[in-house]
C-alpha cells in the first residue's frame, strides 16, 4: 500500500491548525572551513525556543545528492513523492510568471531566436534581447488566432517567453522544436503519440503565424518551443489529507505550485509580516497554511551571506505574530538548501523543525541550525515524510490496524 | 529482490539463541515541557548496562507519523512489512480473546443490537449490555448448527462478540451487515466475489437462526456482523529466517499474532519472572524467543506515568534472570509508543536496544531512554529492519554475493 493510500484511509478531521512555514533555500554552508552557516550565524531567539520545545532534524528534499528545483522541492514538502509526480518544464515556467495552468492547458517554454533567409538558425537566443524587446514582440504575437484553441503568450525575461494553449483534447507528448545547434533548421513540433497530434498541429500553426508576424524583426525574427507540458495529474491536499489549505506566498511560482495541489491562493500582502496578518484573517477558514518566504533563497543565490543572515533574523523577529495564532502544529523548513557560498540551490539536507505543544517529544537540541539539527529527534528524513508527521501531531490520523 | 527473499536466500543455521523482549508501548513523552519520559525517569541499571555494551537507536513501527495497532506493530517487529501484510479486523478480534484462527477459518466481529418488530435497527449496540448478558446470549447462540461448517461463538465485552466459521472453501470478501445508522434494516451478508459466496450463505443462515434464538430477548434481540477476515497468507518465522520460534506471552492477542507467523506458543505463567523461567525451561528447544510484557502499554493507556515508570523498573529488575541464559542476541524494544500523556498508542519512534556480546559495535550511549537513543549507533530504523540485524548478530546470515 502506498503512503498516500494509507493516509487517505486513516485521515481524520478535527479543529486543529497546521502551519508550514517554508523559508526557501534555508539550508546553507559556512564561508570559512569550520565556520558557521547562515542559519547558525543568525540570532534567532524565537526559532531557538521552538527548537527547544519541539523536535528538529534534517529534510532531504528528493533523495541523497539530488538538488531540486522549486517544483520537486515543494512537492516533497506537500507530501508528494517528487520522483513520482513530475511537473513539466512548460508548466513550471508558466507558474513562475503567474500564468495559471489548468486541466485543459498545455504550457510551453519559448525562446526567441534568429533565423536567416533560408530558415537556418543563426542565434538560438536572438542576441539575448532585453526584456523590454521581449515584451514588445510578445505583444505582437498576441495577434495569433487558432481555430478552437485559446492561446496565451507572456514574456518571461530576455529572450524567454511562455505560450499556453487551452482547449479540448490537448496532450503534451510533443518534441521540442529547438535543433540545439546553430546552422540547422528549427524542427517541426512532432507528436509522440496519437493523443498529442492536435497539440502538434496547433503548435505548427502558431509557429507559422509567428514566423509571418516576426519576419521583419531583428535580431529576434522567430521562436522555438520546448518543454510542452500539461497540468499534472496530481491529487489535492484535500483528497489526500482532508485538509482545506491556503497558500500565502508572494511569488507567482509558489502560488502556482500550491494551486497544483488544490490549495486556495489568498492575497499575501508584500512582507512576511503581511503574510502572517493574512494568516490571522483567514485563520478560521482553513486547516492548513502554507506560508512561503522567498528571501532566504534569493540572498543565497546572490551569494550574499550577510544578507541571508539578515533575512533569517527578520523572519525570526516576526514569528511571535504567527505564534500568537496558536497553531497546533508548526513546521519550519525549506524546500532545499541555497548556500550563499555556492550561489545556487544545493543537495544538502535542510534544517527542519516540527513544533506541536501537545505531542512533541523533545530532543536535546536548543538552537535551530544545521549542526544542532543533526542531533535532533527527527533524524534525517525525506521531505515527503513531513506531512504524515504533521498530520499525526495534529491528531488527524487514526490508528492503523487494531 | 525483496528483503524477505534475500534473507531466505542467505539464512544460515547455527546454535545461537535470539531473544526479542517486547515491552508493549515502551516509548513515551514527558509530562512537563522539557521533562523526562517514563523510560528516562525509571531507574534501570540492567537496561543501562545493556545499552552501554550494545547498540541503541529508535524504531519506527510502520512509517513516519503512523500510529500502529498491536497487529501491524508486532508484524513489523517480526520483520514483516505491516503495509504489505494485512491482518483483518475479525482475525485480530478473535486473537485478542484467544480464539485460534487457522487456514480454514473466517473470523467475524459481531455486535448485539436491538431491532423492532419490522426488523429495523433501533440501537446498534443493544444499550451496551453488560458482559455477563453478552456471555449468556453467546451461550444460546452456540445452538446454531450449519451443515458442513463448524461454528464457534465467543463473547468479547459488553455488546461485542466473535463468530468463527471453519470449513472448506470459505473466503472473506463479504460486506458488513451493519447499516451504520439506526432506522434502517440490517444488511444481508453480501459476497464481493465468487470465492466468498459460500461464506455469505453461511453467514446468512447463521443470522437467520440467531434471529429466531434471540427473538424474545431484550434489548439484545439480534446481531450484526463486520470485519469478515480470513487467516492471512503470511510466511512463518521458520520459512523466512529458519528460526524455530517460541512465543512467551501472557495476553491472548500476542499469542495469536505469534501463532500467525508460525511461532509455537508456550505456556507463559503469570509474571515476567515466570516468563523468563519458561524461557529457561524451553531454552534448548528453540532458536528464537518472543517475550511479551504488556504492562508498559496498559499503564500508558491508563495515563498513569508513575505506574508506567514502576513497571519499567520491575521489568529491569527481572532482567538478570534472562541474561543468565546467555542469549547471543537480545533485542529490547516496543511495538509502538504509548505515552501516558496521550493515554493511547502513538506514532513516536520506540527506543530500541540490540545487545550481542560477540558482535555489538558500541556507541557513546550508556543509558536506555528516548533522548539517549537519538545518539545511538542504530540510528532511526524501521521496525522491519530489526530482524535482519538480529540474524546478522547471531551469525545466521551468509555473505551476499562474492
Amino acid at each position: 500500500m502506498s503512503m498516500h493510500d494509507l493516509i487517505r484511509q486513516l485521515k481524520d478531521s478535527n479543529k486543529t491548525k497546521i502551519v508550514m512555514l517554508v523559508a526557501d533555500g534555508l539550508g546553507g554552508l559556512p564561508i570559512e572551513p569550520g565556520g558557521k552557516t547562515e542559519l547558525e550565524t543568525a540570532r534567532t531567539p524565537n526559532l531557538d525556543r521552538l527548537a527547544a520545545e519541539g523536535t528538529v532534524g534534517l529534510s532531504t528534499p528528493v533523495a541523497p545528492g539530488i538538488t531540486p528545483g522549486s517544483g520537486p522541492g515543494h512537492l516533497g514538502l506537500f507530501g508528494f513523492d517528487p520522483l513520482e509526480n513530475d511537473i513539466g518544464r512548460g508548466v513550471l515556467e508558466a507558474l513562475g510568471i503567474g500564468v495559471e495552468v489548468g486541466p485543459k492547458d498545455v504550457a510551453i517554454r519559448g525562446n526567441f531566436c534568429t533565423i536567416d533567409a533560408d530558415g537556418v538558425v543563426t542565434d538560438r537566443r536572438a542576441g539575448r534581447i532585453p526584456t523590454e524587446v521581449c515584451e514588445k514582440l510578445v505583444e505582437k504575437l498576441r495577434a495569433v488566432k487558432i481555430e478552437g484553441v485559446e492561446t496565451l503568450v507572456e514574456p518571461v525575461r530576455e529572450y524567454r517567453l511562455v505560450v499556453r494553449f487551452r482547449g479540448e483534447g490537448l496532450s503534451d507528448n510533443v518534441a521540442d522544436t529547438d535543433p540545439l545547434s546553430t546552422g540547422l533548421h528549427t524542427l517541426a513540433p512532432k507528436a509522440g503519440d496519437a493523443a498529442s497530434e492536435k497539440t502538434a498541429r496547433v503548435a505548427a500553426e502558431f509557429l507559422r503565424q509567428a514566423k509571418e508576424i516576426l519576419k521583419d524583426e531583428s535580431p529576434a525574427n522567430f521562436l522555438m518551443m520546448r518543454g510542452f507540458a500539461k497540468f499534472p495529474a496530481i491529487a489535492t491536499m484535500e483528497e489526500v489529507y482532508g485538509l482545506k489549505s491556503a497558500a500565502i506566498a508572494v511569488y507567482p511560482m509558489y502560488r502556482g505550485l500550491a494551486r497544483l495541489v488544490g490549495m486556495t491562493v489568498v492575497e499575501p500582502g508584500k512582507t512576511i509580516s503581511d503574510q502572517f496578518e493574512v494568516a490571522k484573517a483567514e485563520w478560521d477558514k482553513y486547516d492548513f497554511f502554507f506560508i512561503h518566504y522567498k528571501y532566504t533563497d534569493s540572498t543565497g543565490e546572490d551569494g550574499n551571506f550577510a544578507k541571508k543572515v539578515e533575512v533569517i533574523e527578520a523572519l525570526d523577529a516576526e514569528l511571535p505574530k504567527l505564534l500568537g495564532l496558536k497553531p497546533d502544529v508548526l513546521i519550519v523548513t525549506g524546500d532545499h538548501s541555497t548556500p550563499s557560498r555556492m550561489k545556487s540551490h544545493s543537495f544538502h539536507p535542510v534544517p527542519l523543525l516540527i513544533w506541536a505543544p501537545a505531542t512533541s517529544r523533545p530532543d536535546l537540541v536548543t538552537t535551530f541550525g544545521e549542526r544542532p539539527c543533526l542531533q535532533g529527534g527527527l533524524g534525517q528524513i525525506l521531505a515527503k515524510d513531513i506531512m504524515p508527521l504533521a498530520m499525526a501531531h495534529a491528531g488527524r490520523l487514526q490508528k492503523f490496524g487494531a
